[in-house]
């Protein structure tokens, strides 16, 4: 049976995590994103159908295709992180479930079911993204999650003549806590916006 | 500057958890629900919109009027596990974000604009229920999500007159790994899901 994690790791995790917008010069490796990559793809979606694809744009050339579809208040701070992960979804995520799925024809209760092939891939590319969020901070990493991007465009750079659309963005790296910070804002607390029955 | 967590750690959060069956008679407690959402509020959402709420379905009275919408492979396990978590999605989040994100009228962005708020709630509370699940575990919870089951029935017994509805499932309690414990079931690899430009 697990037991609860240590003190500093729940810190990490959640409670001192935060959002960085600044970014301390040095570099993530290819090890490092394959390391992050095969802790996330262990994180669980529905039918194991695993439907988040990931661009890790690093090289300046990628980044400066990158920079006009990125929002004003995202475009600097992008430029400068070691890497921003396109994390994107495939709506043919289906296809690969004779092998992501071996024991039941798990394609057939999606093929030609478009709004259940649409909830289905959006929800779990979301949960994924979220598992890549918590694997690089327990790698070490910080993340800086955004959504303000000219998603078309993203598309049409990134991933035309494909099923993949861009879903949202993270910047990775080590996070500069000196420079751009915010003070962490409110949550809900527990009895807003939850409650046991 | 963080460092990477342990193996032990890296083990129960991701290579080794498991989307459990079958569950231990053992309880979890009002305390221990606390402390998951208290860790899992902290994952970031865009403009902090924290769009999720979570029903947790614990007495034997709300499990049975949970149990006629559950699809017939998630019945039985839904029934005995310790807590069964309603993620949901408050699709109008943005009345919350006066408080929420107090620094601009973030609530403008929103209000009106119909198909941002039903993308930005979806993503977003997706997001969080990851975060709940990478919670449990770091609690030492096991967990066994589910997207089976009728969601407008769930909607009209548990968020009746609210713009509030059922995302997804999570039973919550201490798995059971000798009883109907699948395989683990191949992913992507890093080639397959991911590249680097």
């Amino acid at each position: 049976m697990s037991e609860m994690l240590s003190e500093t790791a729940l810190d990490q995790l959640f409670r001192t995590a935060r959002t960085f917008n600044a970014w301390l010069p040095k570099d993530v490796s290819d090890e490092q994103l394959h390391q992050l990559y095969d802790l996330a793809k262990f994180g669980p979606t529905s039918a194991n159908c695993s439907p988040m694809r990931v661009v890790f744009v690093r090289s300046k050339e990628a980044k400066e295709k990158l920079s006009p579809f990125m929002s004003d208040g995202n475009r600097a701070k992008t430029l400068v992180a070691p890497v921003t992960a396109i994390i994107a979804i495939d709506y043919e995520f289906y296809e690969q479930l004779p092998k992501l799925f071996p024991h039941a024809d798990a394609r057939s209760w999606f093929a030609g079911n478009q709004p259940l092939i649409d909830a289905t891939a959006f929800r779990n590319a979301s949960l994924q993204g979220a598992y890549v969020i918590a694997a690089a901070r327990s790698l070490g990493l910080d993340c800086g999650p955004m959504s303000g991007f000219d998603q078309d465009g993203v598309n049409e750079a990134f991933f035309a003549g494909t099923k993949i659309k861009s879903n949202f963005m993270i910047n990775i790296g080590y996070g500069d806590a000196s420079r751009d910070l915010f003070p962490r804002s409110p949550r809900l607390s527990f009895d807003e916006a939850c409650k046991i029955v």
